[in-house]
């Protein structure tokens, strides 16, 4: 694509070679001849006279020091991140995430529903009895979708993800492969000679709009009821959220992170990586859990937690700093006693 | 159903209606009048006169309050919530879970030894050379069983489980989408130039019968001899077994809990999620471990084991408290400090 | 095979029954009579009298002492443990593992380019546009790799495996079960009204040779660029990689880690199980980080590391020795207190 209509694309004023060909983006530091860059952040200004790029997307505000290079081409822009990433979408060669098409490899049941507009669904997918797959959704290769579950319009699935019975997965959802959604909460009663007997999980899982779930998490199907998960959740990889789970819009989760069952979160919360926390308890909204952290009270109020034990982030911290010096404290307590000793 | 007919299953005591046409089971909150729901707990019985539900279970002992509907059909029985685990079970509609037979869409080796009683094997599934299938199992879509592993009678295996060669997998076991049996220990021999050498993991899985697991495990074969799930163990989600180690019977693992080579637990454990415990040592029977927990050296004595480096909960517990108030110790010791200089 | 044979390729020094017929391998404690078994460990020693192995491989070194049995034939070799580990291999059978061919149950693009030679592509395989398969090339069942990936000369990947699009795995890689490669990186920017903009992960992962990954690991492909998984590494299971993490050569990493976006890890590291380690930061070469620490600054120094706030290990041992006696530190307080009290 010639510079002048990335120029126009991107409702920027183009300096330089408009005719020059770029077929890709890249990063300032390793971007090639035809590749376009960009300067979001002013820490990689070091890197303007050094770069190999075709081109670079700047702010308005970009302005030139003396002995600065004058050879590559600009586009100043608006903002120049969320312009790069336009870009990106449009520069980046299609693959078959965009194809549409039921595969004849496809093993789908005479009683499901498949909407006739632009659906995907690869070889290898098994699609049960009364599933529904809406207008625009792309199930990839190898995926399977257990009898009488949903999946929304523009949803996509990519390859090996198990929806089981009667899940329903809302519109704009994303789920990448190797997650599980559905499969049984984990519940049994003791009987006397200490084996267990398995309490039927009967409910199921709910996945609102625009969700995203990363690779290999596993979201289990409620005991009754459902295991929800709200409008706008982004999930990373390998998360566990348990049965009868509610996680509140627009959540983010980041990997590792296991809830345990029947446990609340709020809207707008951020969970790092590999928390733990408990069941039935209820997190507020816009409350931040630091990495690492279990949580294993409700959490009332909004604001920063952390620590093996989560509490306020505050305490914590000046905790913390005394454990770091507990040897010191421990010093201090022998001097202590050695000064009394001999008074 | 009728109530007449669910009455006469739960062996109960029915009042009102007996011929109102009950087609699912509901939580008393939000139960719809052609469900039915049940009273187990005490704590419930603040919605007795709310719900929507068109038939309650409650217990024998149950006695109704002056001012309380009389509306609503009672079914009196000795054990509510069994009886209403029975019924969640007949009345759910089944699924493709319950198909017998085998999909055309199967591979299948042809030195395989499937029973011919109630298989099922469902589309896109791979059985290797020499596999044994027992009479009733379930090997839902796209499951994977290698070379001359063994599915024992009645398994369930849910879609996209891969079972390595040679595994054994006993009678009446569950094991959940996405979950690897046999995959390679962890084992290489370190070389002069720092590279490392594959040992070689030639042993097997063996999990008895009764064994339930959940989505997205991990359990590695042995290097030589077997890893051993025994008979009756349940494990959630998310859970990494490695080669060699041993669980005793009955034992629970909660998700995301990870257990290192060689290691051996006892029987009758209950093991809460996130818990790591290194390899070569031996967990005795009857240990409760906390959740979030780390175990780096063998248990000899049952009890309940907590903390970051897990030790007897009781002395944790103390630790604990100490800790969150060691601001205050410091400022003790400041305190202190400054009275015997001022002496 | 024969014990002469067997003692021919280890270049061994065989006493005993020559024609002895042998048909595995086992461990000392449970070896039966048609098994060959070694001892490498003096600890192993004491089954000497006791095995009903066929054979044992030991060192040269090894002296009888008076009384020992006579009865059992030996090889005499340099390493005892080397020696045994090539036998493994040699004698355990073949499964499909060792198969050659493509099946026609595999849907493989037109445009995908497959070596002619040795290549093995198991049924319900889905290989996509212009994928490049190399010679050796292994791919089990129900393995998914879609579009522009390319999979290495003499590279396994077991059943369930997927491999996103344009992602490069080397060559003698090992990817095991379940795992999921290039997968999109986790990152959004928030919009004004709360909810999230997907940022585009338009980079690949890159898994140069000699990589080993176990079972249902995730590696994020990177925002640009890539996540490069270096030559030498070797990952367990259930390890979780974002996006534009670099991990160096020869670093092991064991289960249940997690490393966050951006982060590069030095060479010849060892990363115990459970650990994670923040987004953005360096750890340098030869650096060993314990059992479930957490990493959360770069590490400029070869050393151990570990801790729930990981610091070098010896500052850490120190604290938690303190800790562990923290009830004794509290009442020497309270005792020094009530000492200052009565003066």
């Amino acid at each position: 694509m010639k510079l002048s209509e990335i120029s126009k694309l991107l409702d920027g004023d183009l300096s330089g070679d408009a005719d020059r060909e770029i077929i890709n983006v890249g990063k300032i530091e390793s971007a090639k001849a035809d590749e376009i860059t960009f300067i979001a952040n002013p820490v990689y200004e070091k890197f303007y006279n050094s770069t190999n790029a075709g081109a670079i997307i700047v702010s308005r505000r970009f302005k030139l020091s003396e002995g600065e290079r004058r050879d590559i081409p600009l586009i100043k822009v608006d903002d120049p991140y969320l312009a790069f990433l336009e870009l990106l979408d449009i520069l980046t060669p299609k693959t078959e995430l965009e194809e549409v098409g039921i595969s004849e490899f496809a093993v789908i049941s005479e009683t499901a529903e498949i909407s006739d507009e632009r659906v995907r669904i690869g070889p290898n997918c098994f699609i049960g009895e009364k599933c529904k797959i809406g207008k625009g959704a792309r199930i990839l290769p190898n995926s399977v979708v257990l009898a009488g579950a949903e999946i929304g319009e523009n949803t996509l699935l990519y390859p090996n993800v198990t929806i089981y019975q009667r899940c329903i997965i809302g519109n704009n959802v994303i789920i990448h492969s190797g997650t599980v959604i559905g499969s049984d909460g984990f519940g049994y009663a003791k009987n006397d000679d200490g084996t267990y007997k398995k309490i039927p999980q009967k409910g199921i899982v709910l996945i609102e709009d625009d969700v995203e779930i990363g690779s290999n998490c596993s979201i289990d199907r409620a005991t009754m009821g459902e295991t929800r998960i709200c409008k706008g959740v982004k999930l990373d990889n390998q998360i566990q959220i348990a049965h009868n789970v509610v996680i509140g819009e627009n959540t983010v989760i980041v990997a590792h992170t296991g809830i345990a069952g029947s446990t609340k979160i709020g809207r707008s919360c951020t969970i790092a990586g590999k928390v733990g926390i408990v069941g039935h308890i209820e997190i507020c909204d816009d409350v931040i859990i630091t990495a690492a952290s279990n949580v294993s009270k409700s959490i009332t109020k909004p604001g920063i937690y952390s620590g093996y034990r989560a509490q306020p982030q505050k305490d914590e911290l000046k905790q913390q700093a005394i454990l770091k010096n507990i040897v010191s404290l421990r010093n201090q307590m022998i001097e202590l006693q050695n000064k009394l000793k001999n008074k």
